[in-house]
Protein backbone atom coordinates (compact mmCIF):
# COMPACT_ATOMS: atom_id res chain seq x y z
CA UNK A 1 0.00 0.00 0.00
CA UNK A 2 1.87 3.36 -1.40
CA UNK A 3 -0.26 6.26 -0.37
CA UNK A 4 -0.47 9.33 -2.84
CA UNK A 5 -1.92 11.92 -1.08
CA UNK A 6 -1.04 12.64 2.71
CA UNK A 7 -2.59 15.45 4.93
CA UNK A 8 -0.71 16.69 7.78
CA UNK A 9 -3.42 18.06 10.11
CA UNK A 10 -0.78 20.94 12.08
CA UNK A 11 2.39 21.56 10.18
CA UNK A 12 4.47 23.01 13.43
CA UNK A 13 7.90 21.30 13.60
CA UNK A 14 6.77 17.67 13.59
CA UNK A 15 4.16 18.47 10.84
CA UNK A 16 6.29 20.42 8.82
CA UNK A 17 9.15 17.54 9.46
CA UNK A 18 7.38 14.89 8.17
CA UNK A 19 6.65 16.69 4.95
CA UNK A 20 10.73 17.46 4.39
CA UNK A 21 11.51 14.09 5.33
CA UNK A 22 8.49 12.96 2.67
CA UNK A 23 10.00 14.33 -0.02
CA UNK A 24 13.73 13.81 0.75
CA UNK A 25 13.16 10.10 0.90
CA UNK A 26 11.87 10.75 -2.50
CA UNK A 27 7.60 9.39 -1.59
CA UNK A 28 5.89 10.19 -5.19
CA UNK A 29 3.23 12.12 -3.47
CA UNK A 30 1.31 15.01 -2.87
CA UNK A 31 1.09 16.83 0.44
CA UNK A 32 -2.06 19.15 2.29
CA UNK A 33 -1.06 20.64 5.07
CA UNK A 34 -3.48 22.24 7.40
CA UNK A 35 -2.77 25.25 9.98
CA UNK A 36 -4.65 27.01 12.71
CA UNK A 37 -2.89 30.39 11.32
CA UNK A 38 -2.38 31.10 8.19
CA UNK A 39 1.21 32.57 8.18
CA UNK A 40 2.13 28.82 9.41
CA UNK A 41 0.56 27.65 6.50
CA UNK A 42 2.23 29.98 4.71
CA UNK A 43 5.95 29.05 6.22
CA UNK A 44 5.55 25.50 5.51
CA UNK A 45 4.58 26.58 1.63
CA UNK A 46 7.34 28.40 1.54
CA UNK A 47 9.86 26.00 3.11
CA UNK A 48 8.46 22.77 0.58
CA UNK A 49 6.89 20.97 3.39
CA UNK A 50 3.46 20.95 1.72
CA UNK A 51 2.29 21.24 -2.07
CA UNK A 52 -1.06 22.68 -0.72
CA UNK A 53 -2.24 24.90 2.41
CA UNK A 54 -5.38 24.97 3.90
CA UNK A 55 -6.57 26.36 7.47
CA UNK A 56 -9.65 24.17 7.08
CA UNK A 57 -8.60 20.60 8.60
CA UNK A 58 -12.00 19.43 6.40
CA UNK A 59 -10.23 20.68 2.91
CA UNK A 60 -7.21 19.16 4.04
CA UNK A 61 -8.41 15.69 4.60
CA UNK A 62 -10.39 15.45 1.45
CA UNK A 63 -9.19 12.92 -1.05
CA UNK A 64 -5.83 12.04 1.26
CA UNK A 65 -5.45 8.29 1.75
CA UNK A 66 -2.93 8.82 5.18
CA UNK A 67 -4.03 11.70 7.23
CA UNK A 68 -1.23 12.27 10.18
CA UNK A 69 -2.26 14.05 13.02
CA UNK A 70 0.22 16.35 14.17
CA UNK A 71 -1.46 19.46 15.98
CA UNK A 72 -1.11 19.46 20.51
CA UNK A 73 -2.68 16.03 21.73
CA UNK A 74 -5.30 18.23 23.39
CA UNK A 75 -6.78 19.33 19.95
CA UNK A 76 -7.13 15.51 18.83
CA UNK A 77 -10.93 15.15 19.93
CA UNK A 78 -12.46 17.90 18.41
CA UNK A 79 -10.16 17.27 15.49
CA UNK A 80 -11.10 13.92 15.16
CA UNK A 81 -14.96 14.94 15.86
CA UNK A 82 -14.82 17.23 13.27
CA UNK A 83 -13.46 15.48 9.97
CA UNK A 84 -15.26 12.41 9.90
CA UNK A 85 -17.24 13.05 7.19
CA UNK A 86 -15.08 14.60 5.35
CA UNK A 87 -12.25 11.44 5.15
CA UNK A 88 -12.19 9.31 2.17
CA UNK A 89 -13.14 5.48 2.26
CA UNK A 90 -10.49 3.52 2.96
CA UNK A 91 -8.36 6.51 4.44
CA UNK A 92 -5.48 5.47 6.82
CA UNK A 93 -5.56 8.22 9.95
CA UNK A 94 -2.61 7.91 12.33
CA UNK A 95 -1.03 10.72 14.48
CA UNK A 96 1.90 12.07 16.58
CA UNK A 97 0.83 12.22 19.95
CA UNK A 98 2.81 11.41 23.52
CA UNK A 99 0.11 10.09 24.68
CA UNK A 100 -1.46 6.53 22.78
CA UNK A 101 -4.64 5.69 24.89
CA UNK A 102 -7.06 8.63 24.52
CA UNK A 103 -6.49 8.72 20.99
CA UNK A 104 -6.66 5.55 19.84
CA UNK A 105 -10.07 5.24 21.89
CA UNK A 106 -11.57 8.16 20.46
CA UNK A 107 -10.54 7.60 16.80
CA UNK A 108 -11.61 3.69 17.19
CA UNK A 109 -14.68 5.14 18.39
CA UNK A 110 -15.44 8.18 16.41
CA UNK A 111 -13.55 7.60 12.90
CA UNK A 112 -16.09 6.21 9.88
CA UNK A 113 -16.22 2.49 9.17
CA UNK A 114 -14.30 2.58 6.24
CA UNK A 115 -11.48 4.52 7.69
CA UNK A 116 -8.61 2.75 9.43
CA UNK A 117 -6.71 4.45 12.56
CA UNK A 118 -3.01 3.30 13.83
CA UNK A 119 -1.51 4.84 16.68
CA UNK A 120 1.58 6.04 15.92
CA UNK A 121 4.51 7.81 18.62
CA UNK A 122 7.86 8.71 16.73
CA UNK A 123 10.17 9.41 19.34
CA UNK A 124 11.75 13.02 17.67
CA UNK A 125 11.48 16.33 18.18
CA UNK A 126 13.02 18.93 20.52
CA UNK A 127 11.84 21.26 23.57
CA UNK A 128 11.75 24.09 20.32
CA UNK A 129 8.59 24.40 18.57
CA UNK A 130 6.97 25.47 15.29
CA UNK A 131 7.39 25.05 11.83
CA UNK A 132 10.73 27.12 11.50
CA UNK A 133 12.29 24.30 13.53
CA UNK A 134 11.40 21.74 10.78
CA UNK A 135 13.96 19.84 9.56
CA UNK A 136 14.06 16.49 6.66
CA UNK A 137 16.33 14.72 8.82
CA UNK A 138 14.09 14.84 12.05
CA UNK A 139 13.02 11.32 12.10
CA UNK A 140 16.50 9.65 11.00
CA UNK A 141 17.79 6.73 13.02
CA UNK A 142 15.22 7.70 16.11
CA UNK A 143 12.52 5.44 17.49
CA UNK A 144 8.78 5.11 16.17
CA UNK A 145 6.43 3.58 18.61
CA UNK A 146 3.05 1.79 16.91
CA UNK A 147 0.39 1.04 19.20
CA UNK A 148 -2.28 -1.29 17.44
CA UNK A 149 -5.53 -2.66 19.39
CA UNK A 150 -7.03 -5.75 18.32
CA UNK A 151 -9.47 -3.72 16.43
CA UNK A 152 -6.47 -2.36 14.16
CA UNK A 153 -6.56 -3.13 10.91
CA UNK A 154 -3.27 -5.42 9.69
CA UNK A 155 -2.74 -3.77 6.52
CA UNK A 156 -3.07 -0.36 7.62
CA UNK A 157 -0.77 -1.04 10.42
CA UNK A 158 1.97 -2.10 7.85
CA UNK A 159 1.47 0.61 5.77
CA UNK A 160 1.99 3.50 8.47
CA UNK A 161 5.12 1.46 9.70
CA UNK A 162 6.96 1.52 6.36
CA UNK A 163 6.21 4.88 6.26
CA UNK A 164 7.66 6.03 9.26
CA UNK A 165 10.50 3.32 7.46
CA UNK A 166 10.90 5.92 5.01
CA UNK A 167 11.53 8.50 7.13
CA UNK A 168 13.95 7.41 8.83
CA UNK A 169 12.65 5.45 11.71
CA UNK A 170 12.71 2.37 13.63
CA UNK A 171 10.30 0.63 14.99
CA UNK A 172 8.53 -1.06 17.55
CA UNK A 173 5.13 -1.39 18.78
CA UNK A 174 3.25 -1.72 22.63
CA UNK A 175 0.08 -1.53 23.42
CA UNK A 176 -1.44 1.86 24.46
CA UNK A 177 -1.64 1.51 27.64
CA UNK A 178 2.09 -0.01 28.14
CA UNK A 179 2.82 2.81 26.17
CA UNK A 180 1.35 5.77 28.59
CA UNK A 181 2.82 4.18 31.62
CA UNK A 182 5.98 3.81 30.27
CA UNK A 183 6.64 6.80 28.82
CA UNK A 184 5.28 8.97 32.35
CA UNK A 185 8.37 7.05 33.24
CA UNK A 186 11.09 8.05 30.89
CA UNK A 187 9.69 11.19 29.63
CA UNK A 188 6.88 13.30 31.39
CA UNK A 189 8.23 12.37 34.87
CA UNK A 190 11.66 13.85 33.67
CA UNK A 191 10.01 16.94 32.31
CA UNK A 192 7.69 17.12 35.54
CA UNK A 193 11.29 16.69 37.67
CA UNK A 194 13.22 19.17 35.87
CA UNK A 195 10.49 21.69 36.19
CA UNK A 196 10.00 20.90 40.10
CA UNK A 197 14.25 21.58 39.81
CA UNK A 198 14.04 25.06 38.45
CA UNK A 199 10.92 25.90 40.21
CA UNK A 200 12.07 24.84 43.92
CA UNK A 201 15.32 27.18 43.89
CA UNK A 202 16.57 30.06 45.72
CA UNK A 203 17.43 33.34 42.91
CA UNK A 204 21.07 33.25 45.00
CA UNK A 205 21.30 29.06 44.20
CA UNK A 206 20.68 29.53 40.71
CA UNK A 207 23.26 32.28 40.26
CA UNK A 208 25.59 28.84 41.41
CA UNK A 209 24.57 26.62 39.15
CA UNK A 210 26.65 25.18 36.44
CA UNK A 211 26.31 22.87 33.31
CA UNK A 212 25.11 19.75 35.56
CA UNK A 213 22.36 21.90 36.84
CA UNK A 214 21.60 22.80 33.35
CA UNK A 215 21.94 19.60 31.12
CA UNK A 216 19.51 17.68 34.21
CA UNK A 217 16.71 20.64 33.99
CA UNK A 218 16.69 20.94 30.09
CA UNK A 219 13.69 18.82 28.88
CA UNK A 220 11.85 21.71 31.47
CA UNK A 221 12.63 24.20 28.41
CA UNK A 222 9.44 22.84 26.33
CA UNK A 223 6.39 24.34 25.85
CA UNK A 224 3.68 24.66 28.72
CA UNK A 225 0.56 23.97 26.83
CA UNK A 226 1.73 21.09 25.15
CA UNK A 227 3.25 19.41 28.08
CA UNK A 228 -0.17 20.66 30.35
CA UNK A 229 -2.00 18.20 27.38
CA UNK A 230 0.18 15.20 28.32
CA UNK A 231 0.35 15.78 31.87
CA UNK A 232 -3.62 15.60 32.10
CA UNK A 233 -4.49 13.14 29.43
CA UNK A 234 -2.04 10.67 30.93
CA UNK A 235 -2.80 11.81 34.28
CA UNK A 236 -2.91 8.14 36.12
CA UNK A 237 0.32 7.08 35.24
CA UNK A 238 2.21 10.40 35.53
CA UNK A 239 0.93 10.45 39.10
CA UNK A 240 1.92 6.85 39.79
CA UNK A 241 5.49 7.78 38.14
CA UNK A 242 5.74 10.49 40.39
CA UNK A 243 4.59 8.10 43.26
CA UNK A 244 7.53 6.02 42.40
CA UNK A 245 10.25 8.65 41.99
CA UNK A 246 9.18 9.97 45.71
CA UNK A 247 9.48 6.50 47.53
CA UNK A 248 12.85 5.88 45.81
CA UNK A 249 13.88 9.32 46.93
CA UNK A 250 12.51 7.62 50.48
CA UNK A 251 14.74 4.94 50.16
CA UNK A 252 17.60 7.75 49.73
CA UNK A 253 16.82 9.66 52.39
CA UNK A 254 16.78 6.19 54.66
CA UNK A 255 20.30 5.49 53.65
CA UNK A 256 21.42 8.85 54.91
CA UNK A 257 19.27 9.02 57.86
CA UNK A 258 21.03 5.62 58.74
CA UNK A 259 24.46 6.86 57.28
CA UNK A 260 24.30 3.49 55.91
CA UNK A 261 27.85 4.89 53.64
CA UNK A 262 28.30 1.32 52.12
CA UNK A 263 24.73 0.69 50.79
CA UNK A 264 24.61 4.08 49.59
CA UNK A 265 27.70 4.12 47.62
CA UNK A 266 26.86 0.72 46.12
CA UNK A 267 23.10 2.34 45.26
CA UNK A 268 24.94 5.31 43.49
CA UNK A 269 27.14 3.48 41.61
CA UNK A 270 24.69 0.89 40.36
CA UNK A 271 22.53 3.87 39.09
CA UNK A 272 25.90 5.40 37.05
CA UNK A 273 26.41 1.88 36.09
CA UNK A 274 22.64 1.60 34.52
CA UNK A 275 23.06 5.00 33.30
CA UNK A 276 26.51 4.19 31.37
CA UNK A 277 25.20 0.98 29.74
CA UNK A 278 22.36 2.78 28.56
CA UNK A 279 24.80 5.13 27.04
CA UNK A 280 26.89 2.18 25.36
CA UNK A 281 23.88 0.66 23.93
CA UNK A 282 22.23 3.70 22.57
CA UNK A 283 25.90 4.60 20.60
CA UNK A 284 25.35 1.35 19.36
CA UNK A 285 22.07 2.02 17.78
CA UNK A 286 22.99 4.61 16.38
CA UNK A 287 25.99 2.88 14.87
CA UNK A 288 24.00 0.00 13.37
CA UNK B 1 51.69 37.44 49.03
CA UNK B 2 53.01 34.90 46.71
CA UNK B 3 53.25 30.65 47.00
CA UNK B 4 56.80 29.40 46.36
CA UNK B 5 55.42 26.04 47.44
CA UNK B 6 52.65 24.32 46.40
CA UNK B 7 51.79 21.78 47.89
CA UNK B 8 48.47 19.37 46.22
CA UNK B 9 47.25 16.57 48.36
CA UNK B 10 45.42 13.93 46.18
CA UNK B 11 46.50 14.29 42.33
CA UNK B 12 43.25 13.37 40.38
CA UNK B 13 41.29 15.26 38.24
CA UNK B 14 41.41 18.73 40.22
CA UNK B 15 44.64 18.01 41.83
CA UNK B 16 46.18 17.62 38.68
CA UNK B 17 44.14 19.65 36.97
CA UNK B 18 45.81 22.61 39.46
CA UNK B 19 49.10 21.51 38.65
CA UNK B 20 48.75 21.78 35.08
CA UNK B 21 46.90 25.17 35.28
CA UNK B 22 49.61 27.04 37.60
CA UNK B 23 52.14 25.86 35.37
CA UNK B 24 49.90 27.40 32.19
CA UNK B 25 49.49 30.46 34.51
CA UNK B 26 52.99 30.65 35.03
CA UNK B 27 52.93 30.94 38.25
CA UNK B 28 56.57 30.62 39.72
CA UNK B 29 56.67 27.92 42.12
CA UNK B 30 57.53 24.27 42.98
CA UNK B 31 54.37 22.15 43.14
CA UNK B 32 54.57 18.71 45.42
CA UNK B 33 52.75 16.18 45.07
CA UNK B 34 50.62 14.00 47.22
CA UNK B 35 49.00 10.50 45.94
CA UNK B 36 48.04 7.22 47.66
CA UNK B 37 48.87 4.98 44.63
CA UNK B 38 52.10 5.36 43.68
CA UNK B 39 50.89 4.71 40.10
CA UNK B 40 48.77 8.52 40.26
CA UNK B 41 51.88 10.29 41.62
CA UNK B 42 54.05 8.52 38.65
CA UNK B 43 51.41 9.63 36.23
CA UNK B 44 50.92 13.52 37.71
CA UNK B 45 54.63 13.28 37.37
CA UNK B 46 54.92 12.23 33.68
CA UNK B 47 52.31 15.07 32.48
CA UNK B 48 54.14 17.96 34.33
CA UNK B 49 51.22 18.30 36.73
CA UNK B 50 53.56 18.24 39.90
CA UNK B 51 57.66 18.85 40.42
CA UNK B 52 57.99 15.92 43.24
CA UNK B 53 55.80 13.39 44.12
CA UNK B 54 55.16 11.03 47.35
CA UNK B 55 52.66 9.26 48.50
CA UNK B 56 53.40 10.22 52.06
CA UNK B 57 51.32 13.39 53.06
CA UNK B 58 53.62 14.67 55.93
CA UNK B 59 56.62 14.55 53.06
CA UNK B 60 54.03 16.59 50.80
CA UNK B 61 53.48 19.34 53.17
CA UNK B 62 56.80 19.94 54.56
CA UNK B 63 58.04 23.59 53.51
CA UNK B 64 54.65 23.95 51.94
CA UNK B 65 53.63 27.91 51.57
CA UNK B 66 49.84 26.35 50.37
CA UNK B 67 48.34 22.96 51.16
CA UNK B 68 45.27 22.40 48.89
CA UNK B 69 43.21 19.60 50.11
CA UNK B 70 41.95 17.62 46.69
CA UNK B 71 41.32 14.07 48.14
CA UNK B 72 37.46 12.93 48.37
CA UNK B 73 35.69 15.14 51.25
CA UNK B 74 35.34 11.63 53.40
CA UNK B 75 39.54 11.58 53.54
CA UNK B 76 39.85 15.03 55.01
CA UNK B 77 39.57 14.34 58.75
CA UNK B 78 42.39 11.70 58.93
CA UNK B 79 44.37 14.01 56.33
CA UNK B 80 43.67 16.63 58.46
CA UNK B 81 44.79 15.18 61.98
CA UNK B 82 48.26 13.54 60.31
CA UNK B 83 49.65 16.54 58.73
CA UNK B 84 49.41 19.23 61.79
CA UNK B 85 52.96 18.86 63.09
CA UNK B 86 54.06 18.25 59.48
CA UNK B 87 52.94 22.13 58.35
CA UNK B 88 55.34 24.75 58.22
CA UNK B 89 54.58 28.06 60.35
CA UNK B 90 52.33 30.28 58.22
CA UNK B 91 51.18 28.05 56.05
CA UNK B 92 48.11 28.47 54.20
CA UNK B 93 45.95 25.39 53.99
CA UNK B 94 42.91 25.25 51.61
CA UNK B 95 40.60 22.66 49.95
CA UNK B 96 38.65 21.71 46.88
CA UNK B 97 35.66 20.17 48.84
CA UNK B 98 31.90 20.27 47.51
CA UNK B 99 30.77 20.75 51.38
CA UNK B 100 32.44 22.87 53.21
CA UNK B 101 30.96 23.43 56.99
CA UNK B 102 32.68 19.70 58.16
CA UNK B 103 36.22 20.86 56.59
CA UNK B 104 35.84 24.55 57.92
CA UNK B 105 35.15 22.99 61.47
CA UNK B 106 37.95 20.63 61.22
CA UNK B 107 40.33 22.80 60.10
CA UNK B 108 39.73 25.72 62.69
CA UNK B 109 39.94 23.10 65.67
CA UNK B 110 42.79 20.88 64.34
CA UNK B 111 45.44 22.57 62.74
CA UNK B 112 47.93 24.09 64.43
CA UNK B 113 47.87 28.28 65.53
CA UNK B 114 50.24 29.72 62.99
CA UNK B 115 49.11 27.85 60.00
CA UNK B 116 45.35 29.67 58.46
CA UNK B 117 43.07 27.67 56.88
CA UNK B 118 40.68 28.81 53.88
CA UNK B 119 37.59 26.87 52.67
CA UNK B 120 37.33 26.68 48.84
CA UNK B 121 35.12 25.39 46.40
CA UNK B 122 35.84 25.47 42.87
CA UNK B 123 33.25 24.20 40.99
CA UNK B 124 34.81 23.00 37.85
CA UNK B 125 35.39 19.14 37.73
CA UNK B 126 33.40 16.64 35.49
CA UNK B 127 31.40 13.36 35.86
CA UNK B 128 35.29 11.73 35.50
CA UNK B 129 37.79 10.88 37.60
CA UNK B 130 41.46 10.57 37.31
CA UNK B 131 44.78 12.36 37.03
CA UNK B 132 44.40 11.24 33.20
CA UNK B 133 41.41 13.56 32.99
CA UNK B 134 43.15 16.72 34.00
CA UNK B 135 43.21 19.92 32.37
CA UNK B 136 44.78 23.36 32.66
CA UNK B 137 42.25 25.29 31.33
CA UNK B 138 39.59 22.87 33.55
CA UNK B 139 38.93 26.12 35.70
CA UNK B 140 38.75 28.84 33.11
CA UNK B 141 35.73 31.00 33.80
CA UNK B 142 34.16 28.68 36.43
CA UNK B 143 33.59 30.36 39.92
CA UNK B 144 35.38 29.32 43.25
CA UNK B 145 33.58 29.95 46.12
CA UNK B 146 35.50 30.81 49.21
CA UNK B 147 33.86 30.38 53.08
CA UNK B 148 35.81 32.53 55.48
CA UNK B 149 34.57 32.48 58.64
CA UNK B 150 34.85 35.74 61.31
CA UNK B 151 38.07 33.38 62.38
CA UNK B 152 40.01 33.41 58.74
CA UNK B 153 42.74 35.23 58.65
CA UNK B 154 42.28 38.14 55.90
CA UNK B 155 45.99 38.12 54.40
CA UNK B 156 45.74 34.23 53.94
CA UNK B 157 41.78 34.57 52.03
CA UNK B 158 43.22 37.58 49.46
CA UNK B 159 46.17 35.11 48.58
CA UNK B 160 44.27 32.06 48.46
CA UNK B 161 41.75 33.71 45.86
CA UNK B 162 44.19 35.47 44.18
CA UNK B 163 45.54 31.75 43.42
CA UNK B 164 42.08 30.55 42.12
CA UNK B 165 41.85 33.97 40.43
CA UNK B 166 45.37 33.14 38.58
CA UNK B 167 44.14 29.78 37.52
CA UNK B 168 41.48 31.48 35.87
CA UNK B 169 38.26 31.19 38.11
CA UNK B 170 35.65 33.86 39.33
CA UNK B 171 35.16 34.48 43.18
CA UNK B 172 32.72 34.69 45.24
CA UNK B 173 32.28 34.25 48.67
CA UNK B 174 29.23 32.27 51.11
CA UNK B 175 29.33 31.18 54.86
CA UNK B 176 29.64 27.51 54.99
CA UNK B 177 26.36 26.71 55.96
CA UNK B 178 24.70 28.86 53.19
CA UNK B 179 27.26 27.17 50.93
CA UNK B 180 26.40 23.54 52.01
CA UNK B 181 22.54 24.64 51.86
CA UNK B 182 22.78 25.87 48.44
CA UNK B 183 25.02 23.12 46.81
CA UNK B 184 22.67 20.77 48.26
CA UNK B 185 19.28 22.39 46.11
CA UNK B 186 21.71 23.29 43.04
CA UNK B 187 24.15 20.05 43.57
CA UNK B 188 23.40 17.39 45.49
CA UNK B 189 19.55 17.14 44.99
CA UNK B 190 20.19 17.05 41.01
CA UNK B 191 22.36 14.41 41.54
CA UNK B 192 20.25 12.47 43.81
CA UNK B 193 17.19 13.10 41.55
CA UNK B 194 18.87 11.65 38.30
CA UNK B 195 20.30 8.61 40.30
CA UNK B 196 16.86 7.96 41.52
CA UNK B 197 15.21 8.57 38.11
CA UNK B 198 17.80 5.83 36.50
CA UNK B 199 17.16 3.02 39.83
CA UNK B 200 13.36 3.38 38.79
CA UNK B 201 13.24 1.90 35.49
CA UNK B 202 11.57 -1.16 33.92
CA UNK B 203 14.61 -2.66 31.88
CA UNK B 204 11.56 -2.35 28.48
CA UNK B 205 11.07 1.72 29.68
CA UNK B 206 15.22 2.11 29.79
CA UNK B 207 14.88 0.92 25.53
CA UNK B 208 12.43 4.06 24.95
CA UNK B 209 14.62 6.83 26.41
CA UNK B 210 16.23 8.73 24.54
CA UNK B 211 18.54 12.11 24.50
CA UNK B 212 16.14 13.83 26.92
CA UNK B 213 16.62 10.99 29.65
CA UNK B 214 20.27 10.95 29.20
CA UNK B 215 20.42 14.69 29.27
CA UNK B 216 18.66 14.73 32.38
CA UNK B 217 20.45 12.07 34.22
CA UNK B 218 23.92 12.39 33.23
CA UNK B 219 25.16 13.76 36.30
CA UNK B 220 24.35 10.26 37.79
CA UNK B 221 27.70 9.18 36.32
CA UNK B 222 29.89 9.87 39.10
CA UNK B 223 31.78 8.15 41.03
CA UNK B 224 29.53 6.44 44.32
CA UNK B 225 32.08 7.23 46.91
CA UNK B 226 32.84 10.45 46.01
CA UNK B 227 29.17 11.28 46.28
CA UNK B 228 28.21 9.18 49.33
CA UNK B 229 30.90 11.43 51.09
CA UNK B 230 28.99 14.66 50.30
CA UNK B 231 25.51 13.03 50.93
CA UNK B 232 26.75 11.79 54.59
CA UNK B 233 28.32 15.27 55.25
CA UNK B 234 25.88 17.35 53.78
CA UNK B 235 23.01 14.88 55.13
CA UNK B 236 21.04 17.52 57.14
CA UNK B 237 20.65 20.08 53.94
CA UNK B 238 20.30 17.31 51.06
CA UNK B 239 17.37 15.90 53.25
CA UNK B 240 16.20 19.43 53.41
CA UNK B 241 16.23 20.01 49.59
CA UNK B 242 14.75 16.54 48.85
CA UNK B 243 11.83 17.75 51.04
CA UNK B 244 11.35 20.52 49.38
CA UNK B 245 11.80 18.72 46.06
CA UNK B 246 8.99 16.25 47.04
CA UNK B 247 6.53 19.41 48.43
CA UNK B 248 6.82 21.24 45.02
CA UNK B 249 5.67 17.56 43.19
CA UNK B 250 3.23 17.19 45.25
CA UNK B 251 2.07 21.02 44.58
CA UNK B 252 1.84 19.22 40.89
CA UNK B 253 0.02 16.50 41.93
CA UNK B 254 -2.21 18.35 42.90
CA UNK B 255 -2.95 20.34 39.95
CA UNK B 256 -3.17 17.29 38.12
CA UNK B 257 -5.57 15.81 40.28
CA UNK B 258 -7.67 18.78 40.32
CA UNK B 259 -6.98 18.94 36.17
CA UNK B 260 -6.32 22.71 36.63
CA UNK B 261 -4.72 22.86 32.93
CA UNK B 262 -4.33 26.81 33.24
CA UNK B 263 -2.60 27.03 36.51
CA UNK B 264 -0.51 23.71 35.61
CA UNK B 265 0.21 25.58 32.24
CA UNK B 266 1.44 28.39 33.62
CA UNK B 267 3.42 26.43 36.17
CA UNK B 268 5.28 24.84 33.36
CA UNK B 269 5.39 27.96 30.93
CA UNK B 270 6.96 29.77 34.12
CA UNK B 271 9.72 26.97 34.56
CA UNK B 272 10.40 27.25 31.27
CA UNK B 273 11.06 30.80 31.28
CA UNK B 274 13.01 30.58 34.71
CA UNK B 275 15.71 28.52 33.07
CA UNK B 276 15.10 30.36 29.68
CA UNK B 277 16.87 33.52 31.88
CA UNK B 278 19.22 30.96 33.80
CA UNK B 279 20.48 29.98 30.43
CA UNK B 280 20.67 33.68 29.15
CA UNK B 281 22.74 34.80 31.88
CA UNK B 282 25.05 31.91 31.58
CA UNK B 283 26.15 32.93 28.80
CA UNK B 284 26.66 36.63 29.61
CA UNK B 285 28.70 35.70 32.36
CA UNK B 286 30.89 33.22 29.90
CA UNK B 287 30.80 36.27 27.51
CA UNK B 288 31.74 38.90 29.73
Amino acid sequence: MAFSTISILGVGLLGGSIGLAAKAAGINCRIKGYGHRASTVQRALEIGAIDEGTSDPKDAVRSADLVVLCTPVGVFPGLLQELGESLSPGAVVTDVGSTKRSVVRLAEAGLPKLTHFVGSHPMAGSERRGVEYARADLFQNAMCILTPTERTHAASLQAVGEFWQQLGMRLTTLDPDTHDRLLADVSHLPHAVAAALVWMQEETALGLTGKGFLDTTRVAGGDGGLWRDIFLDNRDHVLASIGRLKQTLTHLEGLMERQDGQTLAQWLDAAAARREDLVRRKVQELES
